[in-house]
């Protein structure tokens, strides 16, 4: 089924303990489709500056995303700059430029706006919430958010969570969201919030599902080597969301698929800086490291 | 069958954000007998002094505890205090008194020199190694350290490893151990070492168990409140070394059980400080929780 990826995209300069990388193709909504793409067409609406290279664009268009919505402004492309020291699992900031997202307000095309699955990721709430008024009531509504929207636009934020089906965010936005400094007791306060599914993820330690039917946890798949975390959420996000829109459905069977699905394809997301790694595998990659990750957590 | 358990019995003072326990009844030995009890007669060898109260000595008796092994000396128990403040996963050591440990040699009594499981809870090395000296050959020998012991007697360690079937630490000291700031490939370095399972416990979440055939991963059950930590690894290594006694052997899929019911029994002892939990729990909650475990980890 049809899929919308909503958000960034942009050329990230990063540095992990395994080298550097410079201006290279990035951004949560980059991350997102690119994933999602194993499982569906996607329907990516974004906004990039003059300096988008063709062969970004030609990256995405290979993988079957969908450009129509992709908004090509006067200046620069958004621009972020991180660092990862200690802890693969926290980026630090190094540079910020909004540069073309300053102003930006998301148009999703005619064509796009019967997509039965959305994904809204890390934007401000009001800028979701204008999303969101231009799909379909009855699509699969999905949304991630970060610290920095949940200290400022509280509001916005929790006029928005009663409109989306499902919330994706990290154990520290959890925490802060849920106003708690345990994870367990977040994720369900997360619930009464407005969605009927909450998903937080905890990196290399893996994540957990809550919906008013069930929970679920599960281990991250094991890697040996970590070259760069950026944009594994994200990935992890765009796994579940193609998942999902493949399935056409969000039964608990598909939550949990999907939930794998997101863990494998990040998996393969942090084992090289941008993209790299997600340009060399396929689909009978992610078969395969599904069914590792079926052996590694089998029930005796 | 038959499983002798050598450390540790102490008297804890601990301060945790949910309040305080002073004097109360601790150690690893203490905590890994009263798990492994749910399961199997437990054979405990350790040291108490003078101010051991018949009622903690009761205790472990009415939980089948065979206490031939337990020798009392002159003076006062072993004592430790600690406490956890902001991450309840680590302990902050106030104070410790060796007491009746310091110059203590175990001697396992000759009764209990066939057990066929053997867990050496942390205690120095060449201690560690003076048990095995006095037990069956083919038992499955099972031990856990710290990293004092990594630290200051590396060499005693390293000629230990190859002598046990199992190592049991937690992730800090499988770092440390394997010398890796990856855990997965710390893990599998640990292996190279000597024993041919290695299980790293990674508290709030989950556990690793390595052998040579298979790797295994699993969450940790989504407790909503901790109200202290204190022994949780050491009731792991209980249940886990109880789960396994109790079938008999270590397979494939009896280790998957056993870490399953490491995870539910320190799952119970956190509930509360010392040993509270534990008496009031029974078999059938054991077996309920496990069952709780299977459904919130089930596959698709």
């Amino acid at each position: 089924m049809s899929l919308l990826v909503v958000g960034t995209l942009a050329y990230d300069t990063v540095e992990t303990p395994s080298g550097r990388a410079e201006d290279v193709l990035g951004g949560a909504a980059t991350y997102c489709s690119i994933a999602a793409s194993f499982f569906v067409p996607v329907r990516l609406v974004g906004v990039v500056g003059e300096d988008f290279r063709p062969e970004d664009r030609t990256l995405l268009a290979d993988k079957g995303v969908m450009l129509d919505g992709l908004h090509q402004a006067p200046g620069r492309s958004f621009r972020w700059s991180g660092k990862y020291v200690d802890d693969l699992n926290v980026a630090e900031t190094v540079d910020t430029q909004l540069n073309v997202l300053e102003g930006w307000e998301p148009t999703v095309p005619e064509e796009f706006r019967n997509s039965r699955f959305v994904f809204l990721a890390n934007s401000p709430p009001a800028l979701q919430a204008k999303v969101l008024d231009q799909v379909d009531e009855g699509a699969f509504k999905v949304m991630d958010t970060m610290n920095l929207w949940i200290e400022q636009t509280w509001d916005d934020l929790h006029a928005l969570l009663p409109r989306v089906d499902m919330l994706i965010c990290n154990d520290r936005e959890a925490l802060a969201l849920g106003e708690d400094h345990s994870l367990i007791r977040a994720g369900r306060k997360l619930l009464s919030k407005g969605p009927g599914v909450v998903i937080v993820k905890k990196g290399e330690h893996g994540a957990f599902l809550w919906s008013r039917e069930f929970f679920y946890a599960l281990p991250a798949y094991p890697l040996e080597h970590v070259v760069d975390p950026t944009g594994a959420g994200d990935t992890f996000a765009g796994g579940v969301m193609g998942s999902l829109a493949s399935a056409g459905q969000v039964s608990e069977r598909e939550l949990r698929r999907a939930m794998i699905h997101g863990s494998v394809l990040a998996s393969f997301n942090v084992e090289d800086f941008s993209l790299n790694r997600m340009q060399q595998i396929t689909r009978s990659d992610i078969d395969a490291r599904y069914r590792e990750f079926l052996r590694f957590t089998a029930h005796p």
